[in-house]
């Protein structure tokens, strides 16, 4: 069909990206193929230097140029405050809302016994240190609203429920812009249980 | 914003890619973060021999593996009848039909004063030699219908116009399962001078 093994076997690799099929992997490999030989060279050399400089934070485990990431390093950011989230791109996603300034701890994933991962393959150990340290006060749950992450949330609190630590999740409800037809029962009807006092709106 | 550089370069090589905006390069960088060194290993790899490996047909400029490419070179194919068009990509979207069992010529682009693409830049010279070869009998001209198009097909038919070569170029009108309300004027006007004999469309 391509003519060519080269081409097809890249277009093979770029299949495998997210959320990319045949068409946009062959426009890819066409993109390359006309691309100047000095393009391929720093995209190849930008992707050979991901592995070998990248280094997982110390502290919260975000992958990160350092030992210590600049976030949890940073002395402005408060260190009483830790968002606990499954992954390095919940991070970056919060921190583009610009509205939390503590730390962050990223457990990996969360409790799924369906796919084989139990807490011992998180990042729980670390978190639960963090918890008994002294200055943490405050522990928000900022996992994606599964069961699985509710599960977590639910094994997570057990865990600490002897500390000194006020455990929070993020709040749930429609979306902003959302409509209240269109919003499934159970967000609409938790969303009324967990009705918020007006002042919080006029806040923001 | 992505803590660490390697991180932020890459994003930055995948943004280049056609179509790709940074959220989308950014699942793309986070996929080779996550993916085990065999599995970026085989991408590099696939990446590195496409430019090693490709060659460009003698006969139809094709990129592929060989002098010559397999069509020009399969003998079960006409070599009266050959197909003109802009790129590989174009080539592809043909063969994919499994309607034309002629041979290809790839120009490389169309007569654009505006890019300051002229005819010197085309692989035109080597289609005049194949249309002045013995057994060329028809030269369908697939380009695409823009005013650059048209004005290449002009120039190439002007180019040949002594030769015994017929020229044709791919219909134009309403697409399959397109509506006649909401086809633009041109196509929808110049479908009606070149209405086609009934017996064309039962015989698809």
């Amino acid at each position: 069909m391509y003519l060519s093994k080269s081409i097809e076997d890249l277009v093979n690799e770029f299949s495998k990206f997210p959320g990319v099929g045949k068409k946009t992997a062959f426009r890819f490999t066409l993109h390359f193929l006309n691309s100047s030989k000095d393009e391929n060279a720093r995209f190849s050399k930008a992707l050979i230097e991901l592995k070998e400089n990248i280094k997982f934070c110390k502290v919260c485990h975000a992958p990160n140029d350092d030992e210590v990431c600049s976030i949890c390093s940073n002395p402005v950011r408060s260190k009483n405050t830790i968002c606990v989230i499954e992954s390095y791109k919940d991070l970056v996603a919060i921190e583009n809302t610009n509205q939390f300034f503590g730390q962050y701890h990223i457990l990996g994933g969360v409790i799924s016994p369906m796919d084989g991962i139990g807490p011992d393959k998180l990042n729980i150990q670390s978190l639960i240190d963090r918890a008994n340290s002294k200055g943490t006060m405050e522990l928000i749950m900022a996992l994606n609203p599964t069961i699985e992450g509710d599960t977590t949330i639910y094994y997570l609190t057990n865990l600490l429920k002897d500390q000194d630590v006020k455990i929070t999740t993020i709040s749930r409800g429609i979306s902003f812009g959302g409509e209240l037809e269109y919003t499934d029962d159970l967000t609409l009807g938790r969303s009324i249980q967990a009705r918020q006092p007006y002042e919080l709106l006029i806040n923001k």
